[in-house]
């Protein structure tokens, strides 16, 4: 049962929810992301692999990787600095995921963000080798830059994003998604595998290497994975969803991609009309994580219900 | 000046040296590094990409950087248990850079270690990313398996060994070697530069690597970046001079490669008699370097004339 006081506590929550202006808190910290990036990756000699990587590290973006780790770090009582280099490394490894995925072997994109890919500028081997360094650099960065957090956890950090990356995540859920490609028989749960490895397991990483970095207990890991799977298999519903609604400009990639490649999606399997109630499900089962940090979740709040009213 | 007794302990080294079995010591450490591979990465859903990275990681080979790596460790007073997972993980990252050095965009080899090369068995997207799935887990294996070294000594392994993978090391390399095709009026220090990044880097790290897991000093540390930047140079000096004088049987690989891409070697630069005594000049520099670990040293003093003696 509800007491009067409860009541008045939701109340006030939901104005304080709906008085926060995402657009604002990401005009102030996306600024922070851009030049921590550029500071990150000088260029120097050999000039072309620092080109390649920065090309498309720097290639704009709504820097949602860097941004779940810096909020949920700050939201646990930690400091922008002590996440920003974790951050960046998140960016170093969503971009160099992106970089493979795009070569002729793989999805063989043109387009990426608006802009020619990797591969279409540099060429196929500087494209293989600036993911690969990349990759590399993002756990140097890790290990060597961030500052004010004990060993320890720098560690436990390394070993999450790792874990993402790899044949236990995002590479995992590439293979299965290549395996599937023309197949229209694809099941609800192997998409839902797809998913949440190729693109969940580094979103959920970014909120627990910013909740490991502020010294979160167990249990707050728990509900901050939850709610990181939430928003991350949302977030790709709505990318299905988008594939098909929105137009190449909005995108900053081909459209209609998905349907051209014969790929099984949420839509194609459940429609748009259960697709799109299934995403608002999931945003409403990753925000309901959050009530406890009161306040404070706000940012990510906001995050999750920007997941599924995006239009790009 | 040289006392008696100096010359003496000379004399019983020189003895205890000669004395030293290295094939004894290489068959009783080569099984251990053999079982810790196949325990390290375990076959699970999705199969196809744990299939791929043990094809190659698990295709023999003569395990020279986790040897090296172990011999370290042991040498400076700490454990081979202490240190296999990290001479697993420099073993993954070397098959790592293997398989993307032999896909189409890059060498386009069909051949490594006598067999076929991992896109030739599983195609090209398949091979780019068992070798993302390599280098990834490289990192988580360390974080997570190494038992019995403090978190901060872990950490700076981990630094050590994305330096030696990214574009400050073999990343770098092979962007400078892809450069340099075809081109022979490559300089010496060009062709150097390769090496020593391409190559170099990753030997160092071996050593580097065992010696931070040990507690290694600095001074300690830096006498053994000296033995393994030498004994990484002189080992690709040797491999420029087995392309030309041995068999493709002996090799594993196609023999002539360099000669047949129009790559600048040290022996096209130098000839095969400069090019021998280069190695081992650089040979004799690296063994100088141990000298003050006396007869504990022998492993690593036999490896580096291992080097310069090897036919394949």
């Amino acid at each position: 049962m509800t007491t009067i006081q409860d009541q008045t506590t939701i109340i006030t929550n939901q104005a304080n929810l709906a008085a926060f202006d995402l657009s604002s808190y990401l005009a102030q910290i996306q600024p922070q992301v851009e030049a921590a990036l550029d500071n990150s990756l000088p260029v120097v000699y050999p000039e072309k692999i620092y080109e390649a990587m920065r090309y498309s590290l720097l290639a704009g973006g709504k820097r949602l990787r860097p941004i779940l780790c810096l909020a949920t770090c700050e939201m646990l009582g930690g400091t922008t600095a002590m996440a920003m280099p974790t951050a960046c490394a998140l960016e170093m490894v969503h971009t160099m995921s992106l970089i493979h995925d795009d070569l002729p072997a793989m999805d063989n994109d043109d387009y990426r963000r608006g802009k020619l890919t990797n591969h279409k500028v540099y060429g196929e081997d500087i494209a293989i080798l600036a993911g690969d360094g990349l990759l590399a650099y993002s756990f140097e960065y890790i290990a060597k830059a961030t500052q004010g957090v004990p060993a320890e956890q720098v560690l436990q950090v390394i070993a999450q994003l790792s874990h993402a990356v790899g044949a236990t995540g995002l590479v995992g859920g590439q293979v299965v998604d290549l395996e599937c490609e023309g197949k229209s028989d694809t099941s609800v749960e192997t998409l839902t595998y797809i998913h949440t490895h190729k693109t969940g397991a580094l979103l959920e990483s970014c909120v627990v290497c910013g909740a490991i970095l502020a010294s979160a207990s167990a249990e707050v890991l728990q509900k901050l994975s939850r709610y990181a799977q939430n928003i991350g298999l949302a977030f790709q519903i709505v990318d299905d969803i988008l594939d098909i609604t929105a137009t190449q400009e909005e995108l900053g990639k081909t459209a209609g991609k998905d349907l051209q490649a014969q790929k099984a999606t949420y839509p194609s399997i459940w429609g748009l009309d259960q697709s799109r109630r299934q995403a608002q499900k999931l945003v409403d089962e990753a925000k309901a994580e959050l009530a406890s940090f009161g306040e404070k979740g706000r940012p990510l709040m906001a995050i999750a219900d920007f997941i599924t009213s995006r239009t790009h």
